[in-house]
């Protein structure tokens, strides 16, 4: 997430493995509006293969289902971000919100140039 | 900045270049402690070159200089952080604090599993 010139990167670990970041956000909305991890992740401009790892990788990583897909003929019939899918994605882009607000509140911003002074 | 099994990442942008993050943000600290670049860089396990690079940057990035260095000689005789960089350095520590603080009132923190289930 960026605001002004500050990028925040916020990740929910899970041993090695990322449960929820920026690019599994992006990919929850994505499903829910594409209703497949395939269109989702044509949405997004990101492989199949890719996708679905997320998919996987969020399936392994939380006690319950952030994703229910409809499996069928080892062809993917679809899916859908679940209840829970739904509040882990309100939570996270709430987080988001309040740290952009911090963050714009801060001193911190000041005093950075636009672009950085030539490599001497 | 980790809390719990949240990640969270903050970087300061300049155009291309990154003014102020987790990296630079020790480094001050460090040349605060050591009185030197190279000291520094040795304090963290990075080399000179590394520590120098960022100290370039941030000396780049920023409208007023974070870090004093003192040459004489062709060799390093020492650097200091100015009273603007442990300015910007307060309110980066203060801020990772808040967002710190957020995280743990937040109900994205429960429901991730201690470690991810196998891959099937």
């Amino acid at each position: 997430m960026r605001v002004g010139n500050l990028k925040v990167k916020m990740q929910l670990l899970c041993g090695d493995e990322i449960a929820f970041g920026p690019g599994k956000a992006d990919l929850l909305e994505a499903i829910d509006r594409e209703g497949s991890i395939s269109g989702a992740g044509r949405a997004l401009g990101m492989s199949y293969r890719r996708a679905w790892l997320l998919v996987d990788a969020m399936r392994r990583c939380w006690s319950e289902p952030l994703v229910d897909t409809l499996a069928g003929g080892g062809k993917e019939r679809g899916a859908r971000v679940t209840e829970h899918g739904r509040a882990v994605l309100r939570a996270y882009r709430a987080l988001e919100g309040e740290v952009a607000e911090l963050a714009i509140g801060s001193v911190l911003i000041e005093g950075v140039r636009d672009t950085p002074l030539p490599l001497t």
